[in-house]
């Protein structure tokens, strides 16, 4: 960009509305967001989806705001596009609420600006309304995003957690635990070193080949917070079915498993933010996963169990060696704050 | 409410994703919102809006988060109707995104879930969509709310920062600076005690009464951070058109103009939160200032200048004593956080 800030820092008056704010406005966000329904008024103007609308609304808090493979601006944009994808809808329009403290660096904010652009852009959606807030010192740790997305259902799609059948097979569409295992190392409370990114990505064009493939599809889900264990938990309560998952073909990276053993922790409860559980009849699932192998954020998808009627409301686990015990129900403070 | 939450404070564990999420969205958020659009999925489905959609985002930081006249939750909520009317339309959805600290009475949440709930009906909107983080003490003051809202374009009104006219008389629909001389007072810095409540309010119906009564109408703004002197300032350089304003003409509470005397403040510059700036062709001035008396948020609207060509980009005062000044531009951080 030619225009950068005076300002080295966020100060006080880039959110009192004036003429700072307008300045930060124009010279980082609009700059990156570009776009003919981008809007300066305090609304857009949108052409509305046609048929269904998907609304999807998320806060990143995430701590360290910059980690491998992201930083919280691009979290911001994957996790309501991934949300709105989940729901079998193409996303359209996003809005993006910043609360910033005071004294933030202004290289920063752009570089977050910057990784917004890039990823909105990959995923295909148009970010058409913000806000602009700054905290005073200590009023708020960092950068906060709020971002809500509007999608269009995609036609012949019906997708929910409430709608797993006895029979469904069930793909988990990369391996698991990355970005939990990332934001718990870029904490450095532990004092490990290991070199594992987060699996952070828009998966909107993933979800799309796959409808492209199928249309008989019960369930999407992405595995954030929580990961891939609440949602199977969830699934099979919404949806009244028992779980019985394969452990052993939970798709696991050497690094990340590596750093749970060390630490006692279990990579199904590690937050995911570029991976999705997909629940479809048995019949659907090879040529699935032979799709999602063929996508860039999927190459290790793998079915990983099936849904039963027999133990509704549970996840039963075959370990590597052959027993047969529940998988812990979530509950708690899983884990350090991820998104 | 029958069903209250066991925990007397919001504690990580309720952000977590888990068992305790779900309890918290189920108990306090969705008991207070319930509505057929709103989902426990991660988006909503819903039928979008006939014609032209509006959306508009806001988040909210205000500290403190109770005061004389509403809370964060109310104001959370007006906020994004207001700015979803002053495009003339009319506000169909809302998404909410909380993120609570560690140790937020579970008493005072729900406080503000119940006022967000009242103020959403009041406005006729419906919350579809929500998200809940929790964030550790010290990493965020309090609560902060982003939400967002979609509307639907009135047929045949077209408002914009940059449609005023040489002509168009300036009316403002209430008293100015309600909301920031509250909000002033309530922080204690100043050891002032006046009886001033905000404004705050919820502006959809007294702008469906408006268009109701004419579609002649070029600009409607809400005058929030920055107050009724900076969207004159903004309008004026928007549609490139001077403005003269009729100082004596300014409808402004004594409690407030009282306080402003002591702390040397201009209520032009105070924020307002149920406030908007209307500019229509003077022949339609004095029937839409007699529809905004009959409304309960507008008895005191008033004429208070005109647009003119000379001066283009200015705004320029008549005080009391006859003379002609520059309303002093704004810049700079005018005020403590308002919204």
């Amino acid at each position: 960009m030619e225009n950068k800030m005076d300002n080295q820092t966020v100060t006080m008056a880039h959110g009192a509305g004036g003429k700072q704010t307008s300045e930060l406005i124009d010279k980082v966000f609009a700059a990156h967001f570009a776009n003919p329904d981008l809007t300066a008024d305090d609304a857009a103007v949108l052409t509305p989806p046609v048929g269904k609308m998907a609304v999807s609304t998320d806060g990143f808090i995430v701590s360290p705001a910059f980690f491998p493979g992201g930083n919280i601006g691009k979290l911001s944009i994957c996790g309501t596009v991934n949300d709105l994808a989940c729901m079998g809808a193409k996303p359209l329009y996003l809005t993006c609420a910043f609360v910033i403290e005071e004294g933030f660096p202004m290289e920063k904010l752009e570089e977050i600006a910057a990784a917004m652009e890039k990823t909105a852009k990959e995923a295909g959606v148009r970010i058409v309304s913000g806000d602009t807030k700054v905290a005073g010192k200590g009023q708020v740790d960092g950068v906060f995003i709020t971002t809500t997305g509007m999608g269009q259902i995609e036609d012949g799609v019906k997708v929910g957690g409430e709608l797993a059948q006895p029979g469904d097979a069930i793909i988990v569409t990369g391996d698991v635990g990355r970005h939990g295992c990332t934001i718990l190392l870029a904490r450095e409370d532990f004092g490990i070193e290991a070199d594992v990114t987060s699996d952070c990505a828009p998966l909107w064009h993933t979800v799309e080949e796959v409808i492209n493939a199928t249309h008989d599809l019960h369930v999407i889900r992405d595995a954030t917070r929580g990961g891939v264990g609440t949602v199977l938990y969830e699934i099979a309560g919404q949806s009244n079915v028992g779980i019985r998952l394969n452990a052993e073909k939970v798709p696991v990276a050497p690094e990340v498993k590596g750093v749970c053993g060390m630490l006692g922790l279990e990579p199904l409860y590690l937050a995911c933010e570029g991976r999705m559980v997909i629940m479809a009849p048995k019949a659907e699932a090879e040529k699935i996963v032979e799709v999602l192998h063929k996508c860039p954020y999927s190459q290790n998808a793998a079915i990983i169990g099936e849904v039963t009627a027999e133990q509704p409301g549970k996840v039963v686990m075959t370990t590597e060696i052959g027993t047969q015990a529940l998988l812990p129900q979530p509950g708690g403070e899983l884990l350090p704050r991820i998104c």
